[in-house]
């Protein structure tokens, strides 16, 4: 498809959104509006024994606690996308890994958000405290991975998901 | 938490964005902009040879055609999530289905998206043409249950990766 135009109809520090007409394929154009967003990264770090999780209220959904990969937004000009996975790993868990593996990329919700999210396996994991925000209140949570099947019944967050569905098949493939 | 106050910022038919301030269960308070949406539904239609998917042009990410379940906006007024999962059922593959099941409700992205979407299995398919939108351009796609790794292996949206993972998890306990 082409995108023919584009016009910023909601601007904000956070989030943006864009009036856009498309040419397809077939030679038709639509309107989309989008939500526009930088892309974001998350990171499934884990060792023999645990998988490290975070706790954080989310307010967009209405949840006090809840328990995700580390993750962030490509919000920091110049800093790539694993970058900021090592970044956020850092922050957020206070680790470092030695390994690092792009697993899957997803579209958290590809009928009018533009964002796209890159999952990060992370092993190899030494410690690395790194600078926190104190405007975020996140707990760490090292999830056994004995635990697995259960977590992933209970996990509500679309990448964590995806993200410890990826995690159980390469425990299988390895015991297998 | 707490909701102390919203107000819309930015009104459109199909995105609105909210400045809102929360009290966490901390005492301390935080603004968010949030991106609301009406919440959506996810259907894992199957039978014993294939699971049917949809194949759509979608903008937001520049994908020309992109493979998804099929899915809706609950934008209907009166209509509950299974009657919104049915409707869309018949709309976009032309299928009913005899077995309703809620599986799993995910958020796609909790740090700013206010959108649940929940996912519906739905088995015993008979045909049921419905109502299609023609300034949509779906393709029914009926992918073999052989193939769901390599499905798995391909896919980007998230609700669909975490469709099939359930799916393949089902396969396997009836197989077990």
């Amino acid at each position: 498809m082409e995108q023919l135009n584009s016009e910023t109809v909601f601007d904000s520090p956070f989030v943006d959104v864009a009036q856009k007409r498309f040419r397809r394929e077939d030679g038709s154009e639509v309107d989309r509006q989008v939500v526009e967003h930088p892309g974001a990264v998350g990171i499934l770090a884990y060792d023999d024994e645990v998988v490290h999780l975070v706790s954080q209220p989310r307010e967009a959904v209405g949840v006090d606690r809840l328990l995700e990969i580390p993750a962030g937004t490509l919000d920091v000009e110049g800093e790539s996308d694993l970058e900021c996975a090592q970044r956020e790993l850092s922050e957020e868990v206070g680790l470092a890994a030695a390994h690092w593996e792009r697993l899957h990329t997803i579209y958290p919700s590809p009928g009018y958000l533009s964002e796209t999210l890159t999952i990060f396996a992370a092993t190899g994991l030494a410690e690395k405290p790194g600078e926190t925000d104190e405007t975020e209140d996140i707990e760490v949570v090292r999830l056994p991975l004995a635990d697995l099947d259960e977590a992933i019944a209970a996990i509500a967050d679309a990448k964590t998901l995806v993200a410890l569905f990826l995690l159980r098949d390469r425990l299988r493939g390895k015991r297998g």
